[in-house]
């Protein structure tokens, strides 16, 4: 195997690696749930991802001697100009990444991938790509979902989509301080096992986890499931190195600042439009002596995102706070494996109890809370927690749910592609509000989304989740699905649009954690104000006045 | 008193209020221990600040016209051009600063002092600057010690200086959020005491905390005495606004956000560079039930900073980590009230037991760890504190000295302007560094120091304390004296040059949260390399191209 081959990517139509997908056979209720929720019937025969024969790849720009003064930096073998080389690094696996490719649209694929095997080569590219007018986009996991790694239609130079993923290696280990210092280029599983057999654990778990890489995360201002605890991405890196044409921007560890205007907190999130992220030192942590996730149900979901505040603020300082709307409870429910989970005998039972308190089910919110520390701690934060959820009518559930929800977190990505293929478009959007603002966010963004579904005549979905918690407020995100019609593409970005417009007119940011892109850099203005986007817009000018750093993202 | 007379400003000469100034005179092994300490004589006739009239002010280039422009704006009352006006508002409070008033060296004072009742009138002097090419200096409560505030001494334009005082006002507290929207110009005990009205803190304390502003701790990126627990403004400020000569940056209030380089991160530490801040939305806590501050002490520096690094790591999660070395704990101990903190008598018992133990006493060091929350939880965190002091050997000593420490912690600054009267002088520097660095950090820090006082053939006093913990590492905050000879200036320059030198080198940032200014920025490269720089300029010239925003500051 090469260096190069040795390199995982995800399929280039779908999320995750081949011969794995979603399916139903042990799902008995998933069915029936979702001919009620968007009115398919997955009885009927299915259709399926295109063959790759199909598409019509454009011709790479990447002439001879692009290739040579390439190959002449990385190696030959480093240098792949091949069709479906390019296709896998020209989209992330956003839902409209995934029709485009099975529609065959590909105005713009990179021209050619290379594989740098340290910064120096890096370096070399990007002076080169300097040198020659060439476009540049960092290619980490390909999990964005933003849009940040697609090339600009209509961009006549040469585009090299630069692949990190030779870069993989947790270099050092601080013991005495917790830092480690990591290749951006790591995949989640890759650099979590490193530190594991060492004893550390980075303690970041985005959905993505398992195609995504410490440099993307960097990039994108990533968040993960138990960033309660451990702090989104922002907290995590300390210090970064990333190569621009001219050199290295090299900040070192460091557990706090007060040197003028943040240059870390500028890099991160960059998508690549300041040059490349090569290497991080981040936080990392022992593993805990114990840890738990429990299950809690609410009477509502606004009685639960009250207790997840309350909660917040308490002492006990857990790793999890989540809490699903009656939709988002109901969906999972109706998800889980026939035999796993609470069994349904427990869960009629269980049911009976809650309506003879008076519960109406419909209503019912699941709550998953974490807990991690030494024994007598986790005790601890129990006792307070299991208070507040008294305090907020609720009741502990054991931990059976969290188990599961622990093991299947990682697969919900696989859905989309099982519904695309019956002719269903599936998505997530998500944003952050003060507390005080999210009952009403949450009640406009449903609206938002029922009005798009009613525009279109269609019957549609959309559920959500709390899924960060901060002293000041929270991340909502959403889960929405519809089937398509004549016109896909318009039809999502009528569903999509609404939803983001519904976050900014609601005191929400258009993304807690997805980053920007091209999918949300209409918004940019609404958020950060015409003024806040001025000020980004001069730094990316003056970093990148010729516009070969992944011009386009985030904003225009 | 008219609305500019409200504004209260500090001595011209020195820190804090008319009428207050340090004294020892209750303090009976204050000046023996100065006397070992850098061979001063207290003793002796003191000398005393200059007189107002011995100083040469440069004449105001502010003529008629200008004055005029600027009363259309704010009105004639608030257009201020005297002498003593002017003199306050060229320099902050830092030990040069001090020594360049009482030697009368005033190369350049602001031409003007506007008093802006809001942030129209702000936006109105800002667009009328930007037009006619004067210089802006935002002014909060001048106690910056980093030369942040200072005109460049050969600026050819009219420069005004902006006093924020006007603007104080809590404007809103969002009580579901546990977010108040506060004006920029508001000090420390104004805003304090507004919160604690309503039954609010905002537990941002920094020792310059009754003459500082929150417009300026957004600026230079402070830090408080409880930020271990509260954080520091970087995460307490969630949302903001700042006058820009285009119109208005406006950051909603937002827990978290993934919305690209952090617009929010670059506004902080800015110094004035970028605009002119005038509203912050911070987080605000309800007041603990319960707080109290916990003495120990431990056998050495390096037993507490492990200790510290231990606490930190804990579910203990205290609001305040710090411990002093053995020449700081003995200066704590020597300014003691002869009848305060612990008694003599019970002092010098205990110093028998610890020497039966085996302590060497002139290695103690002296810590305090802070606890707040329900009294069950306050219990519960000296419970896991008190089993690590004593796996690190240490030893509790009790609330007493923890309450001296909160009552005088304001009044250090004042020592300065009393040492300056005796011909010495005193200053403080810190830093942050990761855990594994902070003992050689201190060793190569004291030496360098030592170094500076032998080449001038002076005794010298350099003493430390650990102040704030991360999960990372540490802010070392040292505090230094000398007597000064025949070039105060030249001797300063050396031994702060010195201590800087020797953060860099090893492994840690120029100032933790003291901010840049003229002071440190010959560091900038060294601290953040010459690419990060070279962002960081790109971001001002394009924010600033005419360079009006307080030029000069953080980088050249």
């Amino acid at each position: 195997m090469t260096d190069v081959e040795s390199v995982k990517h995800m399929k280039w139509w779908g999320w995750g690696v081949e011969g794995v997908a979603f399916h139903h056979a042990d799902k008995p209720n998933f069915a029936p749930f979702v001919l009620k929720a968007v009115g398919l019937d997955l009885s009927k025969q299915a259709g399926s991802p295109p063959e790759f024969g199909d598409l019509k790849v454009p011709r790479t720009k990447a002439l001879a001697p692009v290739r040579k003064a390439l190959a002449a930096v990385v190696g030959e073998e480093q240098v792949i100009v091949d069709d479906e080389a390019r296709v896998v690094h020209t989209y992330g696996k956003s839902i409209r990444d995934l029709m485009r490719i099975r529609a065959g649209i590909l105005p713009r694929v990179p021209d050619a991938v290379v594989y740098p095997a340290d910064e120096d080569e890096i370096a070399a590219v990007v002076a080169l790509a300097a040198k020659k007018g060439w476009v540049l986009i960092p290619f980490g996991g390909g999990s964005n979902i933003a849009g940040s790694l697609e090339p600009q239609p209509d961009e006549p130079r040469v585009i090299i989509s630069l692949d990190m993923g030779r870069l993989r290696l947790v270099l050092d280990i601080d013991e005495e301080s917790g830092l480690a210092r990591i290749q951006a280029g790591a995949q989640g599983p890759d650099l979590e096992a490193q530190l594991n057999d060492r004893g550390w654990t980075l303690g970041h778990f985005p959905d993505s986890f398992t195609h995504s890489t410490l440099g993307g995360w960097v990039a994108t201002r990533s968040s993960g499931m138990q960033s309660d605890k451990y702090g989104d991405i922002a907290d995590i890196a300390r210090g970064l190195r990333m190569v621009r044409p001219e050199g290295v921007v090299v900040l070192r560890p460091l557990p706090s600042t007060s040197t003028g205007p943040s240059v870390r907190e500028m890099i991160i999130g960059s998508e690549g439009r300041l040059g490349v992220i090569t290497e991080v030192t981040v936080q990392v942590h022992r593993k805990p002596a114990q840890r738990e996730v429990q299950a809690y149900f609410f009477p509502t979901f606004s009685a639960g995102i009250k207790a997840m505040q309350a909660i917040n603020e308490s002492d006990a300082k857990p790793s999890i706070t989540r809490v699903s709307d009656a939709r988002e409870s109901g969906f999972s429910l109706a998800t889980r494996k026939a035999s796993k989970g609470i069994s349904s005998v427990v869960t009629k039972g269980l049911m009976t109890v809650l309506e003879k308190r008076g519960w109406n089910l419909e209503e019912l919110a699941l709550s998953f809370i974490g807990f991690e520390g030494a024994p007598s701690h986790v005790a601890y934060q129990k006792r307070i927690v299991a208070k507040i959820v008294r305090q907020h009518g609720g009741l502990g559930v054991g931990t059976g749910p969290g188990a599961l929800y622990d093991q299947k977190k990682f697969d919900t990505p696989y859905i989309r592609d099982f519904l695309l293929d019956r002719g269903a478009a599936a998505d997530v959007s998500e944003t952050a509000a003060p507390w005080s603002k999210l009952q009403g966010l949450y009640d406009n963004v449903i609206a938002a989304a029922e009005g798009a579904y009613a525009s279109m005549g269609r019957k549609g979905w959309i559920m959500c989740h709390l899924s960060h918690s901060y002293h000041a407020g929270a991340c909502l995100y959403f889960t929405f699905a519809f089937v398509t019609g004549d016109d896909p593409f318009a039809e999502y970005q009528l569903v999509k649009s609404a939803i983001q417009q519904a976050f900014i007119d609601n005191d929400g940011t258009l993304s807690h954690h997805h980053a920007v892109g091209v999918e949300h850099s209409p918004w940019m203005e609404q958020d950060i104000s015409t003024e806040g986007v001025a000020l980004m817009r001069g730094l990316f000018e003056s970093a990148d006045p010729y516009r070969i750093l992944n011009p386009g993202k985030i904003i225009d």
